[in-house]
């Protein structure tokens, strides 16, 4: 039998991307609407108190083209909390003039094929803590997209011995760190949560930098044979001050 | 010809995901969706008098992200009772504020592969009937997710012989058996009520089990090479006590 | 150049596949529900008069699950009647309440796999009329899908010459003959008229057995290798004196 | 490099495939409908003086099952007229009934598979100009398919070299004179205009036809290892006597 | 590891894809229609501003088929600009009366496969500029299609190492020459932007030329075992002076 990574898992993830219905927005009236934007940003400022509690992290931003017009992403210690905002959410006034467009459940993982070997429990490495618990960056723009290994004919990952698919990962990972400074990575594991296997969110202050490191690693062989990837949405970042604009018809 | 693998076939299930139309439901008043929740929350009771009198089984859980709002997961003695429980569900107040998300219809199923070999009829068999009738539990958490075995080129589930399929399949329940006590899954068979072939449900008082569990049987062959999945669902529970919250806008 | 199965070709058919949108229905009085399904009622007792001069056959269906409330399969001598029948029930009230969910239009085939040689006139043969231009049973369940035979790189289907192809349909109508008295078939040809090659209708009063059949069948090669499936649909009679209690809110 | 086929392009084509809204249509007072069927009526004989000038052509057809209600083909020298038909059709009152089910951009295309070789100026010869620029026949039905030719492994279409695609072509082009007198057919090339490459249309006065040709020639290479077909549309022909009757309701 | 290509990128790219609602549409009064037409023209003249000052491009174009109605290409320095863009759009009176059809988010790329190589700042280099920041065409048609390079088995584009990619990029961009003067086309990356890895949009005042190129480019080594296209739009401008009749009903 194949041995499989091992896995820290940190806290569990919702992205929840949403189409305004911009025509019934306009229906109601300015004073119905500054309502709903009131409401709707008090409840983000609720969710920001948790990211300055360090008791979870979120972060909203706009998505660029058809596919959605905002993304919430929020972080949280357990599986509980994620669905109950998700409720909260639901019951907002605000949530009736949006159309659901696309969600992704995960949790927050680190794989062990980059891990040094030690004695130490790993949840108590500050390092290791700060990559599972992580306080979501405040960059420009943000990056989504779900991932699956390849398991098709001679290209399946899962079928690789443990030895193998860790140089590969190494390799794969140089890349990555190519970009430290300038690209933010959150890798969320959703096995058995939805449909792909991983989320990856990407942050950074320079949007071209998502095109060229996720280009770069297409020509890697973790990528290039073993890349299965889902839809990407990409978006800009809807600042506290910017909120009700983005809201105002 | 291939020898086929013996299945032993228990209650019926239907899975049965809905989504909340909340705007709609938002615009009627208080006392009309108390009326409607009180008269789901009757019909859930008396699903559960099934359970009470061993005459069937059903768990209602939240879904997790867009997918959809809830779901009702319904286990009876023959395919008319889930047809005749589906209509009564569609003639609710209730229904009507609700969007079908998804479905699948199925039967509990053991395979004969990990089966000992005796002349007793397995159908009265304490064990047997415990898992082909069981008891869905109360647990925290749901998983579902349907799959199917793969036919493409080389890597044909059906083509290989039983001796192989049964080396397999032993193998694979091995990782099923370090999640006892974890983890309780209930296998059933679709093929021909449903898109796939089998649907795996999971419960579980630890979430992340869910991931764990999958992805460690991703590395095992029978997955690796031969498991082609569908959606995931993931879910917590709805217990009779926090429904009526749950509906409450 | 390869040499084509010859087809004997019967009635036409058209399998309806519809959902209740029973929001709407729920809408309008109990007098206007009351005449609408008087009105269906009298268009399914116009088809039965078909049945009974032998002029073509239908069969009336819930399906379990959310892919549709029920299905109308109708069996006619021309196209231009099933278009015809499809055009009735579109002008019908009850139509308005409905949302279409799938259909399939096909025409009931015997392939010359399995025929003797003879230099009778199939069509004059009593049997094979039987098959043509079948009476549909009023078996107790009912399971439909469409299917296509492979063709991607060695599992290419229309690539084996007839010898093979031959042998291979005998192997697998043996299976078929196991369910005889058990599971009725109708095997419609459909490439020109719909998305795949053909549709498959079973009729059973057991319905475990249509996954017996369909499970047992996927280990011979002529699934295993070269099967592919759509969707499943089953479903229970609705026989004349349930219809009404059917349609009541 | 690899010598692409030389095609002679014709009339430029669009499929046009619509669903009522019997619901809608029916909400409307008898007069408004009426009104809107005349106007659509005036629409088509104005798309018949095209045919008769032989400056286009045009079909109108339903279409047996779900996929929609009719199909309206039109053929014109531009692609700006193609447009202006469109634009003209949605401003008909009739088209605020109808959804959009399917549509299909092309242009009426010979290869060269086939062609003699001479010094000539094909778009001269009569032939060549005949079913370049054809008359839509008035058979009593129709079929619509796209298709593309296979680009995986190694059943690759466009790796062959021009001698081996051009004897395959032959051996096709066989099956589809077996049929000369019996099914009319229209090929029309798509690439950069719709998703498949071709779009091909069969007129026939035996629907049966349909299913003979298409499933013969499945056997033939060109089809068995390089054939991708889309959709399949089969329909029956709307004379302008029965235009009336059939958006009565 | 293998050698990526480098790009140079340009202005970003929005492809925004829109359906009209004609029956809502219609049901407004002629002045309420006038108006808002008005608002969408000078939203447009806005946008041409850009184009004179050089600051940006934008094209605007019908769409042939039930695919979209209009499709508004909008070229700018940053992501933010098409963003901010795009909510303008969504606050137009005329936005409430469409219906999103597709949309695509790019940059404008070139990549180095056919560089020269010198010292020289290639963003500095008039050519090389005039193709990043490029000045859309009024040619009378455009074409639009994403594409991905594929990566299944044996053809495997980015396991290429970079001599093999270039040498076959070389032959491939020989036939774009040959359209030189008759197509104009411009390729935008899309690798973590949207769904493929790039957009192509050719402009021609021959729509032909669109088939012609496709076509010819397909029996090349690049697209015949590489290409993976995605869906095709074609349209025919919409001029200023022929805007305000294209919405007129």
């Amino acid at each position: 039998m194949n041995e499989a990574a091992i896995t820290l898992d940190g806290w569990y993830v919702l992205h929840d991307f949403r189409t305004m219905d911009w025509a019934s927005w306009k229906l109601i009236s300015k004073e119905e609407r500054q309502a709903a934007v009131n409401e709707f940003l008090t409840f983000l400022e609720r969710m920001q108190e948790a990211d300055d509690a360090k008791t979870g992290s979120h972060a909203f931003y706009t998505v660029v083209g058809q596919k959605a017009d905002f993304m919430l992403m929020t972080l949280r210690p357990t599986m509980d909390e994620l669905q109950q905002l998700e409720a909260e959410f639901n019951k907002l006034t605000i949530a009736d003039y949006t159309i659901p467009a696309y969600s992704y459940v995960s949790v927050v993982e680190l794989s062990n094929y980059l891990a040094g070997e030690s004695d130490e429990d790993p949840y108590q490495n500050p390092y290791v803590r700060g990559r599972l618990y992580p306080e979501l960056p405040r960059s420009q723009y943000v990056c989504f997209y779900p991932m699956d290994k390849k398991r098709e004919g001679e290209d399946n990952w899962y079928m690789l011995d443990m030895d193998n698919r860790k140089s590969l990962m190494r390799s794969h990972g140089m890349i990555g760190r190519g970009y430290a400074g300038k690209v933010k990575q959150i890798i969320s594991g959703s096995v058995g949560f939805d449909d792909y296997e991983w989320g990856v969110t990407l942050f950074s202050d320079d949007v071209l930098q998502f095109k060229k490191l996720i280009y770069e690693m297409r020509f890697d062989e973790v990528s290039a044979r073993y890349g299965v990837f889902g839809s990407f949405f990409v978006g800009t970042i809807l600042d506290a001050d910017k909120r009700a604009a983005f809201f105002e018809v």
